[in-house]
């Protein structure tokens, strides 16, 4: 079995494989502590999917396939519907992780060494994501002009895809073009990946960058200091609409009424053909806990109760465009999706 | 000196005169525990505005005028004029500060024994707070139908006001009335007021409540599930322009979206008509390390930066109405709030 890793694209690999194995940067002990997890059954996987060691929905399902490879290498490819079912539940909004899981499963039918052939469409996906997030950097950047200073949500850099990055890559490649020169970071509430995560990637990319709270992106908009909103995708709808972390909604609509161009930034196999519209995505509603403690310490009376949806659908109305690695969607969505889905089916691009 | 103190209205007294000094609950540490502090000089009551021990616009100019009637007991009437000013910088956004400051060095102008009168002004402005608070409930109750869920951002409750409260003294007490079966808080990053007093202020009443992040608040909206939404103010411009916790503005922005009505509710004194607009109001920005730590731990590398403006100013154009004791204003509020500031200067109502 192959076992050479991917070339390294960042100074940190979120996914990766090596040595015969999957392994995973643990994502939760960010900025803090840079530590690799070595993944050696179905059920860490799982788990690691789960606590959100890994997250983003591209890095998601790269992490899934390589997973799913290791198992039917493991447990032959009869586990392989088991271990595709248990994968595929361990999260239920992002889409990625679904299509990632259809595709090994599909590889491995009629394959004669299923192992080899799960772990190089595994591969194969890794590397498309990687090819995926150069063309939508590129493509994003072209959107903004000079001395721009764009405002992103959540986590969407190379900790999220395994490789550029979707929204956070076109701040990444704008800022390296002289495009952008400051990036304002929503710490996204309630697990904080702005804060912990985001941060932590410009560093690392030597962009400069301020954090701020998720409710005061609005005053900046108003004082007219963001050129652009750049957000990441967890499912898109076939008619545009899109559900992404928890608090995108709210930010599309405080854009809008700023007229602050909108964009999400997200690979075609984010793309859910056969969820019509928003109302059709299911949204994952995580632990209270999430809400009512922070550091572990318990805000609030024991009595109190919290929502904790960890995504909300943005409507299609609100999306000024969509940049994806087969080009930028404009509106009307539902057109400009059945061209990119037609376009991505034939084999152009990835 | 009197020493009284006024009888009690909730169970427990966030701003209280005992045993001729100031007292003070001490909100930096609710919900875990409930302590209380003797406020014996004048840096310590500095610091426990600043460090936000006493908070909630009101609340604030009541603590300031007893203190500034302790000083003039303590330093005599010539320290009144230093004491006045040191009080007055401790927070420059809450105009009820400077309103309640001003009352008590008019009051002392000529006076006999200016510690009595001092100290009576602040129990005046203290007991008119009270009945503000009672008025205004009441009004604010009268605009909201059977069965409804209000949303409410930072804390509004008899913390924020040595009454009844402001924004959340209505919904306590349309809830008593049986017209608010449900309260949807906003946690408020960066403080987590919202979390930490209002969740713990709505368990002491018996008020049914669920936490939420910031963010969140629009999909509650886009579900249908907000009747209203109730928020405070710490100052209001002579054309409706209101300062408040930050993250205020985009709630209005959302709120207007979704058709949900928006009341501010705060007492006249909170109304300053030597600011035309918004743009008069100055906004408090405070340290970045509310934003870059949580709990005492660094979420953020060394190098990241924060804003952290402390309040946002919420356009007269997204606020359905304006909950005062002499009545609800409606827009435009340039003649409104004209005629109800003209309603109390001619000494109706407080």
């Amino acid at each position: 079995m192959t076992t050479n890793a991917l070339p390294t694209v960042t100074p940190y690999e979120p996914v990766s494989w090596v040595a015969g194995g999957l392994r995973l940067l643990d994502q939760t002990l960010l900025p803090h502590a840079i530590e690799y997890r070595e993944i050696d059954s179905l059920e860490s996987a799982v788990e690691a999917i789960v606590a959100m060691r890994v997250r983003g929905a591209p890095a998601i399902g790269i992490a899934a396939a390589y997973a799913l490879a290791q198992a039917i290498r493991d447990d032959g490819a009869e586990a392989a519907p088991a271990a595709a079912a248990d994968l595929a539940n361990a999260r239920p909004t992002a889409v990625n992780l679904r299509w990632a899981i259809d595709r090994v499963m599909h590889r491995i039918e009629g394959a004669g060494d299923a192992a080899e052939a799960a772990l190089g469409e595994a591969r194969a996906i890794h590397e498309q994501q990687r090819a995926a997030d150069e063309l939508m950097a590129g493509y994003g950047a072209s959107l903004l002009g000079g001395a721009s200073t764009v405002l992103t949500h959540c986590n969407t850099g190379p900790l999220a895809t395994g490789g550029g990055g979707t929204a956070l890559g076109v701040a990444i490649e704008a800022h390296r073009r002289g495009l952008v020169e400051d990036v304002l970071v929503d710490e996204t509430r309630p697990r904080l990946q702005g804060a912990r995560l985001t941060t932590w990637e410009l560093e690392q990319h030597s962009v400069p960058h301020r954090l701020i709270t998720d409710s005061s992106a609005a005053i900046h908009m108003a004082a007219g200091r963001v050129s652009a909103v750049l957000t990441g995708a967890d499912r898109i709808a076939a008619n545009g609409d899109t559900a992404n972390k928890v608090g995108t909604y709210a930010l599309a609509i405080v854009a809008k009424h700023h007229d602050v161009p909108f964009y999400v930034v997200a690979p075609i196999s984010t793309i859910d053909a056969n969820s019509p519209d928003g109302r059709a995505i299911p949204i994952e509603e995580r632990d209270a806990s999430e809400v009512t403690t922070i550091g572990g310490e318990t805000l609030v009376p024991d009595a109190t109760r919290a929502a904790n949806p960890a995504f909300d659908v943005t409507p299609a109305s609100l999306i000024t465009a969509i940049v994806t690695e087969l080009g930028v969607l404009s509106p009307a969505y539902k057109r400009s999706i059945e061209d990119a889905l037609e376009l991505a089916g034939s084999g152009v691009g990835t």
